[in-house]
């Protein structure tokens, strides 16, 4: 399947695109300047000064500080696409200018390594990042490249490519390594794409070929190199962390560091896709349904532990000392969107479109200032400062980071967010998100225009106009989301009976469009009580509250503390209210329910049955993904039930 | 209150007590010797005879190592009280003489220090456990004097104690340190009772009264010693991990490491009960408050997270992630046990009960060969296995641990049990355990000898025959246990009023005893279902079924895996039946309860309600204590009500 761009005008989204274009990306370059008061410096451009030799100084910050500037000019190149501004474009080409200039002449470039010594290069794939940093550049350089025309940025990585493709392959005088974070294989997949130069294809494969094999390639290098580690510790996390445990095709359970499992899971699809190979195909699905059958949060969040930020194991998905990183639920996106490409399933769009209303933007406040890392389901900040168990985890969204992989991530994504509404497979246009949008598309040389307009995720009706010369066959797919039962599709105003036109969860309607049609997609949304699998030990008993795509959460600045003593009746009504002023506008659940009178109890801490009695409390319910823009406090996901 | 010993003779404990001679005693001395196979060596006497120049070699273990010796020859002690044994009395004698031996002129005496260099003694008191290691050898030596009437090891502590002396003090050319660990101050005020010297009395008083000083003693030293760290990044500990926080007499809350924690308070009412220190008092008061009604485990464990091994903070009592080290539930019973020296309150002897038949028994296998460090409430072995936050619960006991604090730990308390049931003040007798056993107390001049019978804690009916020489009035304290409601006394076969007699939960009779006088206590035991405080997040919606002091749980092997499914209907009967064939005699409690049904499930992870279906299922509660000495597999203490 195609990608379309789309041009958002959405009343949810285009808040979104417009605080990245207005916020995030200035206050991220001030960020990357080290121009932003009480936060984390970043020191990112001064070690590409430093790289090119026009300034004094170490190389500060994590080893792969480089690729948060990587990932701000991607933010930018799909801002600039949305919302040309010659400004930002100039700030972008003048940060680019000084990227060509820390570039060694044999290509290689990382500021790392090039301040600390070229001779240590390739020698630490497991810890530091190399490979990783490209593989940011080169999608850095790829969305530069479509959307401004300009070369630079393209023949920059171009140049690293090659370089690359000189040091790693199968050949007897290259290293047979591989990235100890992937993310430079679906970036090759996207340099090919850009340029048809098929050797970044075969490198793509190569990487992830590799992968598995024994003996195992970081114990090879860090023999080495005198068995030194750059992060005391970090090497007795087994191959299981960087998913080297078995060769990729024969993986089927998602395990490791949770960042670097999607990333390389959506470069599996994209080189399954550009390769045919059914059974790289075949342990895509398997690690799909692996992680959406038993390993991942409702806000589509995954990551269930802190140590080494990763997979535990099935059905371990406890909702306090989670995981749950923000980069986490956006590689879910990534991996999502890809198995999209290769077949239209409702599925792949539920999990798109559950981790980028909740997990996803959760990981950014609504001002677009402040960044999670750690996005918990349940949280008591008194916990978070006096447990370990969750000393990963941060009442309140914080400024800026040490390691900031996060907030630039979040950037890019939604700045790039038009791109994932819709795919065109034969003959077919299928409309995987509900988003307010125009866009065109050629089916057979004829330019069809559509126009979505819709108030999701507040409520589920949605319309799109056909815009085209004349009138064309070709077939509109429309995402049946899970969470709806009854929808009904029309076509100007006339009822389709979609029962029989349904597949994979797509309601498929083929025939003759004419300029002017209109469907209208009724998807009606009712708050629901969402339960977990009862082999979720965290959620026995408990409930989460869900409107359409939107998971709901008790925060403490409307239901008070102690969100543990209060339950949620079983037949207590769910009433929504769209409230104007809150949180930029939301629909907020309220409910009769009940608390536990915990006076009864005076000072004791264990007694007899029976002693547990209960006082009505009015509960409010606000969507998960805003929790934390008011007063810090306690918040939880999941809800007694009784 | 003067504690009484007594010769114990009990269906429940008597088996204890043999397992210590016959088993922990044994076992734990061929492991201090490196005699035991498959199980972490200890080198703990080998370090003894390098010391001691009889050896060559290195020292090897723990810092602490020495206290593994100290604390199984205390453990020798009370076993030769209650079972003289001449073989047994002259191995220990022997490795008192090597001790001897390695004792350096000065006094002092330490196997890590002596081995690697004297001039770095009393260099690291927050992390070297010098002190800490004095006095376990110090409450050894007393145990063994009060024994024996040996006064071999008495002389060398005392002679160490009296160097110790030399070293701490509010003299100008002293250090004004104090230990790391908390045990010398507890050690040194058996010493005083033991020689009736003062000096360590207030060397015990100096060490609690310099700590909570500014500045911080451990910078102090850090500093000098040039900023070496023993396990580095220890000292990021900050000082409420090891209580020096705050003046002790200032404190409130229980924080930080809490073996450590446990310890000073017990030498904190020692303290105030020998110098009358009302203030000293009122804070042990406030931390007993402040453990028992807000951080305490319904096992009588404590210590909520593996991070400092450590206290969190009030109603944090997680029952997976959980610390709930043996070591501390030991310490808690020390200092139940000398608040009721204090003055005798039920809620000190219900809690000393409570931990000694749950968590601190849970720490030992049947067998007697196996120990945990970590107590969990609930377990998961595949959780153990792969989540981080687990990683320090082990689901089966261990053989011997690199770090032994524990298994010696037990051995000491199970021999020593005899001097924890009665205590004397002010003309009255009080019982504060039921266990079977007999002794011996002089009234005014008057031999009293009392003999306890009963089937505790299977049933709760306690016979006590008095016997003397003619009458005596004196008054006999019975403790009535918190979870018995209607407790009922008779003598003679008649039965007193007790409710005008109880006073602080003990049924105070005084009148004339006659030998051959029986009083009858009948506490009905039925199984009741707990519930936990609602400030206790974990336990929301769940109960824990205890019957008498005995607390029970879940286990995999009577009631399959997933234990997270089961419910417990609130109406369904509880049913009692001893089982002489089940894990050496116990309780057992069955119940009509349901399993949800998974099947209903598919492989769904998430849906929407109605979805949860029920079936029945049979439920099996076996003695908290007891569990995983079968098959390993889940276990829990806090179940689902319905």
């Amino acid at each position: 399947m195609n990608r379309l761009k789309a041009k958002i005008n959405d009343v949810f989204w285009s808040k979104y695109d417009a605080l990245v274009r207005d916020v995030v990306i200035p206050y991220q370059r001030d960020a990357l300047n080290d121009n932003v008061a009480d936060a984390d410096p970043s020191h990112a451009i001064r070690n590409f000064r430093i790289a090119a030799g026009e300034e004094e100084g170490e190389f500060y910050g994590m080893v792969f500080q480089d690729s948060d500037v990587a990932k701000w000019l991607e933010a930018v190149a799909y801002s600039l696409e949305n919302h040309p501004d010659p400004e930002l474009e100039k700030e972008a080409d003048e940060i680019i200018d000084l990227i060509g200039r820390a570039q060694q002449e044999d290509g290689y470039l990382n500021t790392y390594y090039i301040i600390n010594g070229l001779e240590n290069r390739w020698t630490n794939l497991k810890e530091c990042h190399e490979l990783y940093c490209a593989g940011h550049m080169i999608e850095a350089a790829v969305a530069y490249y479509n959307v401004t025309g300009k070369r630079k940025l393209l023949d920059i990585v171009c140049k690293f490519a090659d370089h690359i493709d000189t040091v790693f392959g199968p050949e007897e005088d290259k290293l047979k390594g591989y990235s100890g974070h992937q993310e430079i294989e679906l970036a090759l997949i996207k340099l090919f794409r850009a340029t048809k130069n098929k050797t970044y294809l075969d490198l793509a494969k190569y990487f992830l070929d590799e992968r598995g094999k024994r003996p195992y390639y970081f114990d090879i290098e860090w023999e080495k190199r005198g068995k030194t580690e750059h992060w005391p510790g970090h090497r007795r996390r087994g191959p299981e962390y960087d998913q080297s445990h078995l060769p990729v095709r024969e993986q089927s359970q998602a395990v490791g560091h949770s960042v670097r499992a999607v990333y390389m899971y959506a470069a599996m699809v994209d080189v399954a896709m550009e390769t045919g190979d059914e059974k790289l195909l075949e342990a895509c699905r398997r690690l799909w349904n692996n992680i959406v059958y038993k390993r991942m949060y409702i806000t589509g969040a995954i990551g269930s532990q802190a140590h080494g930020e990763a997979f535990s194991f099935d059905y371990d998905l406890p909702n306090d000392t989670v995981y749950a990183e923000t980069c986490a639920a956006i590689g879910l996106v990534f991996f999502a969107n890809r198995m999209l490409e290769v077949e239209p399933k409702g599925e792949y769009g539920d999990v798109m479109e559950r981790a980028l209303y909740n997990g996803v933007i959760s990981g950014m406040s609504l001002d677009g200032k402040r960044f999670f890392y750690v996005n918990p389901l349940e949280v008591n900040p008194e916990a978070c400062a006096k447990n370990g168990n969750m000393e990963h985890v941060k009442p309140v969204r914080q400024k800026w980071f040490a390691c900031a992989c996060c907030p630039p991530n979040i950037a890019r994504l939604l700045a790039s967010l038009g791109h994932y509404i819709y795919g065109v497979k034969d003959n077919t246009i299928y409309t995987h998100l509900y988003i307010g949008n125009n866009t065109e598309v050629e089916m057979d040389g004829i330019k069809v225009g559509l126009t979505q307009k819709t108030n999701y995720p507040w409520n589920g009706k949605v319309s799109i106009d056909i815009n085209l010369d004349g009138s064309k066959d070709f077939g509109l797919g429309l995402r049946i989301p899970g969470w709806c039962s009854d929808a009904k599709v029309s076509v100007n105003g006339q009822q389709i009976d979609i029962a029989g036109v349904i597949v994979d969860s797509y309601a498929i309607i083929t025939r003759s469009w004419q300029d002017g049609d209109r469907i209208e997609v009724d998807l009606p949304m009712e708050p629901v009580r969402m339960r977990s699998n009862p082999l979720v030990r965290a959620n026995v008993g408990r409930v989460a509250i869900q409107n359409g795509p939107i998971v709901y959460c008790l925060e403490e600045v409307d239901n008070g503390p102690n969100l543990q003593t209060l339950v949620l009746p079983k037949d207590a009504a769910l009433v929504v209210s769209f409230q104007e002023d809150l949180l930029d506008r939301v629909n907020v659940i309220t409910a009769k329910g009940e608390r536990v009178k915990e006076e009864d109890w005076g000072k004791e801490l264990y007694m007899a049955n029976p002693c547990t009695q209960y006082e009505p409390a009015d509960l409010t319910f606000v969507p998960y993904y805003a929790w934390v823009n008011r007063e810090p406090g306690e918040m939880t996901v999941w809800v007694w039930e009784k």
